[in-house]
């Protein structure tokens, strides 16, 4: 065996962590090899046009992850820790250009585990047309850890003139969402092996920024987007109600939700709104722009099941109330305590 | 008790990372109140005109901090978790201008030394001048962490002309440090309390970056600067040595260390070369600027320590050489194995 493939096929040990030689082989041989940064300075130095353009702004975003387990149907905390950093630009209108990535491992970690994860943070970074400039490498005693807690962080730009804000929703305006509502969470559930499910549900997890742009080309007036992870559709539909003091109004019938997300759902007495997703927005669009932005929508492999679920409304300022299937109304509130935990 | 205080009185648990009531409770009374977010949008949206300058670079840096224990003296997490980013974002020659925080907190951990930390991370970053924009909180569950993980990324501005590289140290270059060496090191050891040590010894942790502006107005030429935490000041002269093609040698007589912090290295067998600081830094400056640096340096509250220590030659290229006190030659290699884990 050569140095990379003994590193590779070995577990991770404090060494790894200390400053010493063993850290520098780790980023060398599992690292720098993938990810490929330009220098061994300790910070990326960037340029990008956008940037000097009067008016734009810098967005900066961080998110940590430690989803349990790593690998899952449809992803793995690699492929999560780029797509929801990145989503978290896009959503604001960014353009997402760089990512750090910052690892905290545990010892007795398997190195190859380690590697098809950086190997997946790559690959997803290249979809997102992203680079990942920058990282770090930290190492917790065995115990004081799970394996691996991965932090993104990303820098892009918002071209002048863009102000996606969930306070600048007005009633009237129509909120679409992208994809079927609580995959991510669903796959994750079977994933633990709580409960038999067929291979068909599957992580949504998946760059939003191609479909951002997409629809930000047709109906430029959208009025804010949300990333749907942690709390479902029904905590950012809160959110966005509580921040512009509208009422939102969504149907039932119109919500894409798998029949077997369905089902799962009511045998466990949980509810779809709330299940976590990891490539799902909503967005509001002034009446004028949403056919536009539905079709923008649909024709990206991010959004072809995209769907008009309800509007924002005058009538009860900061709630979100939902027509049921059986005719009925009921409040969407914000989920109180949790459904599951370390879903992302 | 009103709501703040009855949270600030608890404990964590996983609901606080759920995505709901919980979180949103968490974010609104424990991080938002005191980092003051110009928003709750998922990404910072920020203006600067140094950005817009032709020429200025953005640099981005990312860390994640596991030191243990959490609070010691001179310092915390959460001051080590500012500084250290400033820091790498200050020895590039940028200025440090936005930091996000992310939180990975275990579940049953004490809200009461979470605020704490938060206080002291905003206490250091309005010393260092920069402002924390972003940021995130999840929960693992108990077992599965240690008290409070936290990551910080840093996004700053590099004027235009402005090219700090360790391949550009070249033989003549003087080396200078700003302060004692392994104080941080050897007040984490104090603080786990495997050994007796007085008072005196206190972590330098502290932010450079007007250590760096005060040195640049004098010493525009400053070639290179590293911030020498883990691994000691002997990985960041080798690591120099390494970029740069060059020899380094340095004189034990010249070296600034605290007499504990010599006597307990002594005792234990460890090396203040390897210790880690966090407030300390090596620079390299053509000899004719050497004098105005030195003194610059001398000037600030970062630097009032600051000593020559050796010069980059000609001579063992990539080899970092020590005059010892009793007038010998020995290499100062790169740190093998770790001297003490979680230090940063």
């Amino acid at each position: 065996m050569n140095e990379m493939s003994k590193l590779a096929a070995g577990r991770i040990s404090l060494a790894h962590g200390g400053g010493g030689k063993a850290m520098h082989d780790l980023i060398d041989q599992i690292f720098a090899a993938r990810f490929k940064p330009q220098s061994r300075e300790d910070q990326a130095r960037l340029k990008h046009p956008a940037l000097l353009e009067p008016g734009a702004q810098l967005a900066f975003t961080t998110d940590s992850f430690v989803v349990s387990p790593l690998e899952f149907p449809g992803g793995d905390i690699g492929k999560i820790s780029v797509c929801g950093t990145v989503n978290d630009l896009a959503v604001g209108g960014a353009l997402p250009l760089w990512l750090s990535a910052g690892f905290i491992l545990e010892e007795g970690f398997d190195i190859a585990t380690l590697v098809r994860i950086v190997e997946s943070m790559v690959c997803t970074a290249e979809e997102a047309g992203v680079s990942i400039v920058t990282g770090d490498t930290k190492v917790v005693d065995k115990g004081k850890g799970d394996g691996v807690f991965i932090n993104t962080s990303g820098v892009g730009v918002i071209p002048p003139g863009r102000e996606l804000l969930a306070s600048s929703v007005k009633a009237g305006d129509v909120a679409i969402v992208n994809h079927r509502l609580g995959d991510h969470g669903a796959a994750i559930l079977a994933a633990r092996g709580d409960l038999a499910l067929s291979a068909s549900i599957a992580s949504d997890c998946q760059p939003l920024n191609g479909l951002m742009e997409a629809v930000l080309r047709v109906a430029p007036h959208v009025r804010a987007a949300r990333d749907a992870t942690r709390g479902g559709l029904a905590s950012s539909l809160n959110e966005i109600a509580q921040e512009a003091g509208v009422g939102i109004e969504i149907e039932e019938k119109l919500l894409p939700i798998h029949s077997e997300v369905r089902g799962v759902s009511e045998i466990l007495g949980l509810d779809p709104l709330y299940l976590a997703n990891e490539g799902t927005l909503v967005l509001f669009v002034p009446e004028a722009e949403a056919e536009a932005a539905l079709s923008a929508m649909k024709a990206t492999s991010a959004g072809h099941q995209s769907a008009i679920i309800g509007r924002a409304v005058k009538d009860h300022p900061k709630r979100v109330i939902m027509q049921t299937l059986f005719g009925g109304r009921r409040i969407v509130d914000m989920l109180v305590g949790e459904q599951l935990p370390r879903i992302c």
